[in-house]
């Protein structure tokens, strides 16, 4: 027989071997660590729906226009901390590094056809080109909440809940994070031009935004830098601040408070600003952040449409459920209810038909048509953890009599397969 | 007061607005599409996991050698039909187009903690570098099963089962689609080197791939260029595809058949292959397809590990269902169960603390906090469809008297919150 050239093994018999290792920076989610991917990705979506929130999606590529858009230093950001790439028809195409602009594009687009107040939610892939560390890979998962067209407090109240509701549901204690808000138009109204030059504002205010990451001196040192010969800046809390603060406690939620360092990243944020923080110690990275952005969808044209809105990360939030051993330990588990076992090859087609009547019930199962010893597959079922397995051979398949073996009390029951059905059912 | 430039606004003053429209070839999901996406996504996921198989899933971003490792006409397929870019670290990446290489990447990397026969599923999303024509776009996703580790036919039997079973269990029934199986190795046995030169088989199997989409003298034509002079081909089943398809008959799969011209694009492909096509002839390209490939693993080293798989794309698979009718319209509502509607901003307050109640019952409600008149609230509500509304003036938050009304019956009743609940509980 001839060997037609349709294989790649003779190729590769003559070249190195490819590396098993994922791309630089990025993970690979086996069974279990997908488990709780989607476990994570579930409690968010289920909390959000709750507060009413609609889900959307858009795709990672976006036009690199949609984050060069604010500015000089955005497009330093897109160049430098970005995918972008141009397109065989000469387009310049980013991997989307946040989906505030995304949403903001989404929302304008349709602006005429929406009913406002708008709350939409998000579980986006976004990619920043940066050296991986601890909570930042450079393709992570969000959660995106963003409320348009509401400008009055409540909403602010109502966002900030949201966050505080979803680390609830994992089964968060208040005293093991803590919620800090402040307000950009505050420091704005009360950092006066007699402080800071007003061009220095933003970068102020980045300082302030990595006071916690460097130390006293450095910050002082920087500082005045920036404000002018013998000014100080103190910023007090404001009368929209403490709105915001007595409805979430009002709503029950006692672990949130003023903080004047809290400025955010982002350029576009116009007023409230907020970060969750876990208060262990042992994350010191925001949990989540957000604020009003009053201005974004002016981008496009049109009337400003204003929105409130926060970002939620996978890898700090599944840091956190670790940190305080919130990861239920059944969520890891992602063996079928039932295996069936053939004991040889003859009756691996037997075992599909079993497996399918069991299915029908709406249980899971799967059969073990691999070619070890019966021996090897019952352990295996048994490490995988899946709750009952039925071993087949010539003569069950001639009898039709069964046995289901429960694997956690090791009860047995013998008959044909409808009568055993009821026994299958425990969940 | 004076404005610091925070603000996009006046700098976009001078500008032209940006585009809403998304990158060329790729969707915006607006909530109604997500539904529909997540309906599709949901039913795949429930299936596969009836049958035991787990969810995996791996970064968009791979390294390029990945899929120019099985020869030259794959670096070819690279560089002209993905999108594959140098990073700064000077590593050549593609965002991936086919999901088969990454999960025999993953596969292959921990071979040794795995037990086989496994089972995995995926649903990522796919980039293609092409010009967008219908059923086909730049990005889309696409449910990915895979069986590793069991080369008897049962294997085949089972996956082919599972593809049928997705169909079924979204409504379809099994006169509205054909399952077509084929073998190459029976085309390699079958059509000898008298017919072919061995080095021109793979371009005749792509062109007996393309055969419903060019002209039958154009075929002709070609296959000329490809055959001996004289030679005629002609495949007949042989027993394993017999085998498969009596194994899916004993499973009640009445739809299956053999067909030769099923060869499938990838080379990969070493043994079965098979589509599924619908059969009302709105849709020509195949809704599924795949096959077994016995020796994928081996580029990453080691023993070959044989997997079966198939793909299934969302923008075929929504087609089809349009095509059907089998889209449940309940699936497009998004709107939340309840909606309080404050009559002025004095009671946006209580009305979220009478949504955070509702909410704690598991129930979903938004407020609306929008600044739109009473009767434009009501009338929004009722369109988007939710089913209550409690609307909320001055003298509810102090007589604490809530009226609850029913958009769909017009029923209303008027208590203190806790004894409205159970008029609320109705699904």
């Amino acid at each position: 027989m001839h060997y037609y050239p349709l294989s790649p093994t003779i190729l590769l018999m003559t070249e190195k071997y490819l590396s098993t290792d994922s791309y630089k920076g990025v993970r690979d989610f086996y069974p279990e660590d997908m488990a709780i991917q989607r476990y994570i990705f579930s409690t968010w979506a289920k909390t959000a729906e709750r507060y009413g929130f609609e889900r959307y999606d858009a795709s990672i590529l976006e036009p690199s226009a949609l984050y060069k858009a604010k500015g000089a230093e955005n497009e330093e950001m897109v160049n430098e901390q970005t995918y972008t790439f141009i397109d065989r028809g000469d387009r310049e195409v980013t991997l989307r590094p946040e989906m505030t602009p995304s949403v903001a594009r989404m929302v304008a687009g349709q602006r005429h056809e929406l009913s406002f107040p708008l709350r939409w939610y998000s579980i986006p892939n976004l990619f920043r080109y940066e050296r991986p560390q601890r909570g930042r890979l450079r393709e992570h998962c969000q959660l995106n909440c963003d409320i348009f067209g509401a400008s009055h407090y409540t909403a602010d109240v109502e966002l900030i809940s949201l966050a505080y509701q979803t680390l609830i549901d994992f089964g968060a204690k208040p005293d093991m994070f803590e919620i800090r808000v402040n307000s950009r138009k505050l420091m704005q109204e009360q950092i006066s031009d007699k402080l800071i030059s007003p061009d220095l504002l933003p970068d102020y205010l980045r300082l302030v935004d990595k006071k916690a990451k460097i130390s006293n001196d450095e910050f002082i040192k920087e500082e005045k830098k920036l404000i002018k010969d013998g000014a100080s800046v103190a910023i007090v809390i404001n009368d929209k601040v403490s709105q915001v603060l007595q409805g979430l406690i009002s709503l029950g939620i006692q672990n949130a408070k003023f903080d004047s360092t809290i400025t955010r990243g982002f350029n576009y944020y116009t007023d409230t600003v907020f970060e969750v923080f876990d208060v262990s110690g042992e994350n010191n990275r925001a949990m989540l952040g957000g604020g009003r952005y009053d201005n974004l969808t002016e981008m496009f044209g049109g009337e400003a449409i204003s929105g409130i809105g926060f970002g939620m990360g996978d890898v700090t939030m599944r840091d956190f459920l670790e940190t305080h051993k919130l990861i239920p330990e059944y969520i890891r588990s992602t063996a079928p209810h039932v295996i069936v076992i053939p004991m040889t090859e003859e009756e691996n087609m037997p075992a599909e038909l079993i497996a399918q009547h069991i299915r029908k019930a709406g249980i899971t199962v799967s059969t073990d048509i691999g070619i070890r010893k019966v021996g090897k597959k019952i352990g295996d079922a048994s490490t995988r953890g899946a709750r009952f397995i039925i071993v087949i051979g010539e003569n069950e398949v001639s009898s039709k009599q069964l046995t289901i073996k429960n694997l956690l009390s090791g009860e047995e029951h013998t008959g044909e397969l409808g009568s055993l059905m009821n026994y299958l059912d425990v969940k």
